[in-house]
């Protein structure tokens, strides 16, 4: 995540303007505009300029072009880091079968400044536990607190007959990001980072690698 | 592994020589000699030529080419394979702790026709038992093992401050490609197949693409 400034003063009411913003923003650029100067969004807005100028000098990482304006995406992301909506560092994991567990014990991912926060799980003799100190919850629950953890990184290690249901479950709770070790084709809309870990395919890559260093 | 004729009839006799050929054409493959026929070999090692041209033919994969005679590299590989020095499908894992136990477990990849045939580990606790049927043995068993079971493939799966040495030990016995789970960056002669997964980069590369796509 970018360096946050979330240690600055900002009135309550500054913060509450935010997500107008974000609106407005998201707006604009759906109808194509690139850039966008703090006059031009107070006059839509109609807000005062210099608070709105105010505001964005708060959340912005860059400052706007002269005569430009602040280039929309960036503006955009910037808000929705300053708000929290950006959680990177955090994921879930869904199946806590062995790999499940593998991966909430493994502890190389601090290093990177990332964790896995909780575990789901459809069994009821697993939904409910805890491990190494993470929670696992049923399935059932799965949207409700992704939503309100703000997760947007979840991992898929169930078995292959599931993943695509929980790749769509995870889809529709807001995920947008998937690490999926099951060996299956998923099926995932565009805009959402897919990566697949295919363990087995590791594996046999190895095995021929070997094969054409023997071959020598 | 290629196609093996092992099913084929072959003498004792014939079987006996093989090691023979072997050792001679890698004396002539270490002097830079790229192809060599089988009047040539039956000359330098004081054999029948024929006995020698059919023996060769049992084995070889790739007929010699007129006057070049046979691609010594390819002849070996083929005597290698035939005489089973070749075992590219079998591995060996050291470290059964959480994620070797996931990996000794996991099914997927007898679809490629692969398996991992036992574990190894240091703790006493832990050597001698078995997971999900496959054996655990004492590290100081290795050596011996591998070389008995004729396992060219290693996996690493141990604390990365024991990695080099387990590494290191996995080559003495005769491995030749090793699958590195620990996050080490390992020391590694040449001429062994190495595939680094490292689990943490994995979900931190996943992670920098959701930034970036959020970014957008």
């Amino acid at each position: 995540m970018k360096e946050c400034k979330e240690t600055i003063q900002i009135s309550k009411a500054a913060l509450a303007r935010m997500p107008g913003y974000l609106i407005y923003l998201k707006n604009r650029r759906a109808e194509g505009v690139n850039f966008i100067s703090s006059t031009v969004m107070a006059e839509d807005l109609k807000q005062n300029p210099v608070q709105v100028r105010k505001d964005l000098a708060v959340v912005s990482h860059c400052p706007g072009k002269p005569k430009l304006g602040f280039e929309i995406g960036g503006l955009i992301s910037d808000i929705e880091d300053f708000l929290g909506y950006n959680n990177t560092s955090e994921a879930v994991i869904v199946g806590v079968g062995q790999l499940g567990k593998t991966l909430l014990s493994y502890g190389g991912f601090e290093s990177y400044g990332l964790s896995i926060v909780a575990g789901f799980d459809a069994r009821p003799d697993v939904a409910g536990k805890e491990w190494c100190g993470k929670k696992i919850f049923s399935v059932d629950r799965f949207s409700e607190l992704v939503r309100r953890m703000n997760i947007l990184i979840g991992i898929i290690t169930v078995p292959k007959e599931q993943a695509q249901i929980v790749c769509d479950m995870m889809i529709d709770a807001g995920i947008r990001a998937i690490w999926n070790f099951a060996p299956a084709h998923l099926v995932i809309p565009e805009g959402i980072a897919v990566k697949n870990e295919d363990l087995a395919a590791s594996l046999a890559l190895l095995s021929k690698q070997l094969r054409d260093q023997l071959g020598k």
